[in-house]
């Protein structure tokens, strides 16, 4: 099943939906946001029944699956992404063996989400990428978990657009800490929650096709199953000696020719120039969905 | 005042409390967690009035002023530390002139919570550290505040001690996303919440005198008004195109020499070994108190 959170067009309560072909059906009104109802659902792995009329796309907004992620960890799964992105800043795509021992991964701000049809807040920056990943949603709590056990804290995968300015990438992580102004700007994540069985099964290793449009042109994709870590041995790292909780994210990272960083670098600037406002960018894996933001405009310089 | 959050020393409810010199005072007995009733009180910035009797320390568990951070970001602000992590990491304390300009962060786990009097979960390392810091913790919600604004989202300050484990820090860090597994295992907060006045006064520049010690032994210190860039400064930059929260925890830092990695270095590792099982680290800050952890012992290998 497809699980969205969704109001009416022009605004009102939260409902639960299972997202059709072109409607949803209600499913549940929670009381709150829905975040732990929405989860529940997924977690039951029994579709509900519907508690109204279908009611078609036109007539509602999405918003995010979940309207607080306990936490975003994103990690760095995909080598032929690594690869490129290591050619264009070290000047050699020789991956380090440590890379291909640990699923590592960063935490990113959870409390900045944007989702399906939203305008997206450009910060001051001329280098504004996409970035093209699948995130794990969890369901449960765990601690010290096998990549066994991992699936079963898994509720469902959204698509996951991680927006990076790359200027403000390069001084800030020069200083040694990884990214933070660079990403925490827009995390979108939408359009809904899919429960495993919509991409491929119960693994923890789903798969399925990945592309990415800027202004409706091609933009560079992937297939998930090229994921040299799992989701389940990617839970596994992050529970080490430590909590994963229900409404954690968890990154597949970018996908290869995921980002423009890439295919810049692989087919030059012209033919893949930054994001300028009002570029539409939407992100599309099957048994998902698409997920489509546009870049706002410039902010106003400070004083 | 010092808040805190605590229960009968034989377990009960949560009941929030001023911590006087060797009592609390109850104020409020919230029906949850208590987090935004201790965060609304440090915001009135008045003492409310005690609702019973005062209760002795050592009748009384204290808990973690936060029973769940927000977010967690920590900083890099205090310049000699840097120089001296630099020398070691590095071979030069040549600061970069972005660190100046920047006051650079990173996203740290949030729901991994320990507190005064708790023993921490001790990963697998060979090189367990603590990091003696102080981290401001935000009442109130902001996007792009000015630093002149910042102090008034301040609800107060605490100890953070940020254990790490440098060698898994090395290999990890090589990846170039920074630092996860060698930092999630145990945010220490506590043991109260100060509220500004308590640090002299209201600005965002408090200062204070931190002190550490292992097993009783003098490991350190220095004074957070050494503090490169102001917690004012931090939010600013936090909130440029982003949010900040109520329960968002940004902490300072490692001061000079405030962790074993500087003292080692500096003054070799037998005068100050890796911390091993059953150690007692103490943090202490003039107007916050004295924060106590003890080394958990060695976790059984993963098969």
């Amino acid at each position: 099943m497809r699980l969205v959170r969704y109001t009416p067009a022009t605004g009102g309560p939260v409902t639960i939906g299972l997202l059709r072909e072109r409607a949803v059906e209600p499913v549940a009104r929670p009381a709150g946001d829905g975040d732990a109802e929405l989860l529940a659902i997924a977690m039951s792995r029994t579709e509900p029944a519907a508690i109204g009329d279908a009611v078609g796309l036109d007539a509602v907004r999405l918003l995010t699956p979940l309207a607080r992620p306990t936490t975003i960890r994103d990690f760095l799964t995909f080598e032929q992404h690594y690869r490129n992105f290591l050619q264009r800043s070290r000047g050699t795509d020789e991956v380090p063996a440590e890379w291909f021992r640990t699923p590592v991964f960063y935490f990113t701000h959870p409390n900045n989400i944007f989702g399906d049809g939203d305008e997206i807040p450009r910060p001051d920056t001329d280098q504004l990428d996409y970035e093209l990943e699948v995130a794990a949603v969890l369901g449960a709590d765990g601690r010290d978990v096998t990549p066994e056990q991992a699936p079963d804290l898994i509720a469902g995968y959204t698509l996951f657009n991680d927006y990076s300015a790359r200027d403000i990438a390069g001084p800030e992580m020069s200083l040694g800490l990884g990214a933070s102004k660079c990403k925490d700007f827009a995390n979108v994540i939408g359009p809904c929650l899919a429960t495993p069985d919509e991409l491929g099964g119960t693994s923890g290793r789903p798969d399925t096709t990945l592309s990415a449009r800027v202004n409706g042109k091609p933009h560079g994709g992937d297939r998930l199953a090229s994921m040299h870590h799992s989701f389940a041995d990617m839970i596994a790292h992050a529970s080490t000696n430590s909590w994963v909780r229900a409404g954690d994210v968890l990154g597949s990272g970018t996908c290869a020719t995921g980002c423009l960083l890439e295919l810049s670098s692989l087919h030059g600037e012209d033919a893949f120039p930054w994001l300028e406002p009002g570029d539409v960018v939407e992100l599309e894996a099957e048994g998902i969905g698409t997920l489509t933001t546009t870049v706002g405009p410039r902010p106003a310089r400070r004083s």
